[in-house]
């Protein structure tokens, strides 16, 4: 028997952007035979019927994932504890789980605390792509085309069921990589996580200096337009994730800080060569990276 | 007698990418009669001659200058005193002369240096466009089509001067304010030379982490790309306005290290609905602002 068999009924549990986005692209592919959804918002519910983003509007968690053959598990980061939990009553060992967080170490902290150990037939999973839209009218079929799902396989990780959520993202049109859950977390720390952090710093600081409205940002072009964009990102989301990682983060806040302060100290004993200098392995290191980065 | 005459002789010292470009535009705009060009590298005057962006190749920046009516000094900014200095024997007080410094307290003060004071038909500019490309190969009549330029006058500005660099930028279809000097070095220490600082310390922090270039780069996405983008300009020219902009920029630096001291002790405290409230005050910022960043 393939592992790689389509899914009969797919359940998705929180129906967002990226919920409502791989159910479009199962769909689109013939992947799927039908979609159940729950989302703790009604509206959202509401949308995904009349959209047909789901055929079955389910009442509760537990409701959506009766009878299913794969339940995807798509919530704020922080919520995972207890959409399982509330999936919990209706799972059996047959069904194949997946989730979609930023965060990999807490899923995994929270399937523990919810089945005792992490199921096996339980498959981590990160896809890395969105927009700065939220919710399941702007999901899109082909939001995950070409961009890489990160699968962060534990322990106790059963191969079929890990074989065929790779599947089902490469039916999305999407590129599987497999890592450990811990330097999921250090990698994310730092390529994404840490530059929210630092984006949000810098437009709160600019926001609150004097002319801020008057004639400061009114100057801003097309350069503090790029390297803020991700400061429009939502605040409630980067906190679930900044606070589901923190150790990280603030490991790699610490080193920031650490090195901003050796350029103010350069800036302040003039010694420009040393200044200079960063600046030119800083663009060697992004030119040499510039080509990979998707 | 108009102050808005279209120029006879356009002399331009420093053919990179905005002197090209500006030449292009006004002699596009038949805004110009005839143009001569100068820069310390010679191929930089060839390449000007043989793609038509200058009429007239010039041995030295005094020969340049001769017989012009315009002189536009469009040099990296810490080289402004010495584009000043070597102009200077065939400048006549007639003779409308302006720059595209990125700073202007340092050019004001290089002027200060080669005159003895600021001469009344120095009008200070400072184009807001470019790309991330550099050289006259690169020139565009359109650069400053629909940008802002900011034009700094000071105390001994020759109103006539001021209206006919305005109306010169305004051929070449960009848009022009004035500011006072300071107020000008403040604002861009914030909206761009800060985020340039804050950009190459970032990549070249993540660039001497373990795995870098093994796992770390590989897995950055669009947000990494759009934050970074700046850390991938002219380290040499950024070195330059940092200097020429030393104190507002260690100002703000040490502001910024101060604010993210504190976000790192609100991690290390768990104080995450404090952590949320700084993230929705910096996008609200960004949101009001966002229309007006061209």
């Amino acid at each position: 028997m393939s592992t790689h068999a389509p899914i009969r009924r797919l359940a998705v549990v929180g129906l967002g952007l990226i919920g409502g986005s791989l159910a479009r692209a199962l769909r689109a592919a013939g992947a799927v035979g039908s979609i159940s959804g729950f989302d703790t918002d009604a509206e959202q519910v509401r949308q995904a019927q009349t959209l047909g983003v789901i055929d079955i509007a389910a009442a509760s968690a537990e409701q959506a994932v009766k009878g299913a053959d794969v339940v995807l598990v798509a919530v704020p980061v922080l919520a995972t504890g207890a959409a399982l939990r509330a999936c919990a009553p209706a799972l059996t060992p047959e069904m194949i789980l997946t989730d979609v967080g930023s965060t990999k170490q807490s899923v995994l902290a929270a399937a523990r605390e919810v089945f005792g150990e992490v199921p096996p037939r339980f498959v981590p999973g990160h896809p890395i792509a969105g927009t700065e839209k939220s919710g399941v009218a702007h999901s899109l079929a082909d939001l995950f085309r070409g961009h890489r799902v990160i699968l962060t396989p534990h322990q106790r990780q059963d191969a079929a069921a890990q074989e065929q959520v790779a599947w089902l993202w490469q039916a999305a049109g999407a590129r599987v990589v497999t890592m450990e859950p811990q330097r999921h977390d250090q990698i994310f720390a730092a390529t994404s996580h840490l530059p929210h952090l630092l984006a949000y710093s810098f437009v709160d600081m600019l926001g609150r200096l004097e002319g801020a409205e008057a004639d400061l940002f009114p100057n801003a072009g097309g350069g503090f337009r790029d390297f803020t964009r991700i400061a429009s990102s939502s605040p409630r989301m980067w906190h679930d994730i900044l606070r589901a990682n923190a150790q990280p983060v603030a490991e790699l806040l610490r080193r920031q800080i650490a090195e901003l302060q050796e350029l103010h100290q350069l800036i302040e004993e003039q010694r420009w060569d040393a200044l200079l200098g960063i600046f030119e392995r800083a663009r060697a290191t992004r030119e040499r990276h510039l080509a990979r980065i998707e």
